[in-house]
């Protein structure tokens, strides 16, 4: 895995390099004297915000066969992984221990069955104080961990890989997308 | 990225081949009809079972370097994850739709800062009816998710990849691990 | 059941004729590929909306005796599913999974024991993007359900029945009752 | 509606007039002192139990077309309400107050449309100390919801009918079924 | 606070010293390298446990005089803190970190109005290889935050004292009271 | 304990006298029936608003000892805590039946190992329609409870006291600290 993940860090430290300088040095969950706690975002402004993230579960021939419906009716197999993905987008601040609680306005979930993979796609919106890239991660995370339930009997091996966001919109930080 | 996924694919399928011929032919989860349902395992026996899974958050050098305490205390940011993905294993009926409820009896997570990325595992036991792969699989996750969110603001382009079950012990399919 | 479903059929279409024809011809909820979605509200106004929902469970006639306190105090009979009602409304989207996350500001829940049946109400009321007619609903359904189970071992037949709107105001579409 | 509520009303007895005499003149979960209590179910056995539950929702005929796929794709229409359904058995003790929780070992929701309704039915099953009645109705009463949701854009008069336990086995209490 | 703190300090030494001196030189819920982690009971028997805690809030006269219902009716006061506190028992795994989910079989809430507090009690059961003194004492503890909810606005400064154990049953570390 | 709480109380009062005469005779959260109910801040203002809550948990000798790490390494035992007391922050209208669901914006947790007690103090920010003490003493219940979980193998007698509102900000009742 090494050489492919210094591919995508190589691209991250391009698209980063003109990102929040005032932020990039420290871990801003994180006080002066080490704890955690939840950062105070009430001067940030309530504005429009969207964030796409997206994922792949790699699974075997023959779930790619099942899931495309091949011989037997694929049936609620992809709307359960859809459905658990925008559910789970709501449950973020439940699950993500420094989040804050967020409106979210919209959510949509794409899910597509690749030759070797499940191709996961979330996009969130919100219009509130913070950004919604961890809703959209925890959507692709929760759908893409509800497809390994699916098929689990008939592919023990499946691999969740690539969870990342691939744009966000809105807010102080502006806009960010991966090239 | 597929280079890579062919090697975790020809493993699993060797890996597979002795596994559940009864059930590799569908989807447990959708019935004839095509409908999600949560299995009836009712007649399964309770059993001791464990499961371990792992995954990987590719992370900046910055940020390995504040994940390791250069410079500043690295204080709650580990700490914060692991318990995230202790709380997440509890989560795992809520979140994934077909998954049963089950008495999680232990629960460990591993979280320890390489040079490119922050390793996690997850080992779950219960004595249940059903495995707990999707416990140690949603512990990863969360836990996962929640290193994204402590270092988003340093590294926007953070990903998590590889999230795999490792190895799982008891239960009526026996044990496995990925070879 | 049949005739008196057609009842309230027809009341339902002389109220509904003059509603949201814009939107009368598909389900909202699922985009043109048959995806479910939480439909992006991003753009709609927040603005002042209630909902106010009915229902009923149909009990026997020692039910109502025990809950009318005859012979034995009640106690918190009511009460229960009084409070399970309100804590219902604010549990709705976790429950209903295209449901938009809101900002409940007040929920009153009225039970009255009439001779064969508990009579529910619960009027919502938000300040936001979305009506609150399925937090009324939700309230209404948890709150009948508090009540089945409060009296189920001493009337295992009873019947939830009539849980609807029955008025809203705010919001695009306008104010809305059942005629 | 008192009419029809009569009938269900007589089956009712004497359906009932051979159970639980021992609990028959009592609320078991209000205590002497008219306190609710989570009744103490440590002495009852450990035994496998099912339960069936039915309701309906009435609709109208556009959204009877809808539901049916007529001239759109239904898509995920009932598989979210019914994915919703089996998710909302699982919430059954985080609803009602004094509900045990239990290790649900199954769920299966049947929706149908009919000429003026979605029929929906919910079957349960857990090995465990007390019955799943109540799992099986929030089923039925959560995918109800689900479906009025969904079309309520198009009809916002959808009601909620017949939520009832068809048939429970198992337990001290015996097998029942609505006569 | 001091003195009276030393009061139920010295008991508690007392009491302690006879229990678990295998536990008593560690924090169980840390492993050797500091790391948190949800202990492993696989291997601890499933027996029939309780635990009764208990708890006061400290409130001002007029509250004394309103929870009693003199000239006003008390109404649901007590009760919502007493469903609140039964509920809270049961989510008890959701909210501590490190605690076992485990299948509460019955809950009993206590409250009483003395001169100057609301005594709460708090009794829980189960039968499993985990006791319920955590359970006991976060159904005081969510009891006594409703009660401050309830009376916040008559009385700011309300405060919670003495939440604790005061007995438990069963387990390997056999019974226990606070002497 | 009378003693050390009649202080507290003595305190309250002189606090009081001045804060909201309008509400002090009656108990906002039952209505005139004497229903509770969850009070409608529809018309209340969205401002700026603040609460600080302390509370202690008493602990033996040994405890303290392992919470400052003499000997062992302490680990994540605060760690987890002041998580536990975040996340619990977020769960108030989970947990407390008539409160208002609102957007935490802050959650600062701060825990200190005096010589016979750990010390508790949360602040949480709010911009919404009601104030935030509620939350603030929900974290820091959690808190502490999570604490008690932590040492309980050690100490079985640890006891949480003294959890009030310290000060509060915002809102229509203005500033409020304890005097």
């Amino acid at each position: 895995m090494r050489r492919t993940a210094t591919g995508p860090d190589r691209e991250r430290h391009s698209s980063m390099s003109t990102q929040d300088p005032s932020t990039q040095d420290r871990l801003t969950h994180i006080d002066d004297a080490g704890a955690a706690r939840m950062v105070d975002v009430s001067d940030k402004d309530v504005t429009a915000r969207t964030a796409r993230a997206s994922g792949r579960v790699l699974v075997s021939p023959r779930v790619v066969e099942l899931l495309r419906g091949e011989g037997v009716p694929k049936g609620d197999a992809l709307a359960t992984a859809r459905i658990a993905g925008i559910m789970g987008a709501k449950r973020t601040p439940d699950l993500i221990p420094l989040c804050h609680p967020l409106s979210v306005s919209g959510v949509k979930l794409d899910l597509s069955v690749a030759d070797d993979a499940v191709e996961i796609q979330a996009t969130v919106k919100t219009t509130d104080r913070t950004g919604v890239e961890m809703e959209a991660l925890t959507a692709v995370s929760v759908a893409a961990l509800t497809v390994i339930d699916m098929v689990k009997a008939v592919d023990k091996g499946a691999v969740i890989t690539d969870v990342r966001v691939e744009q966000k919109t809105g807010g102080k930080s502006g806009d960010w997308s991966r090239s």
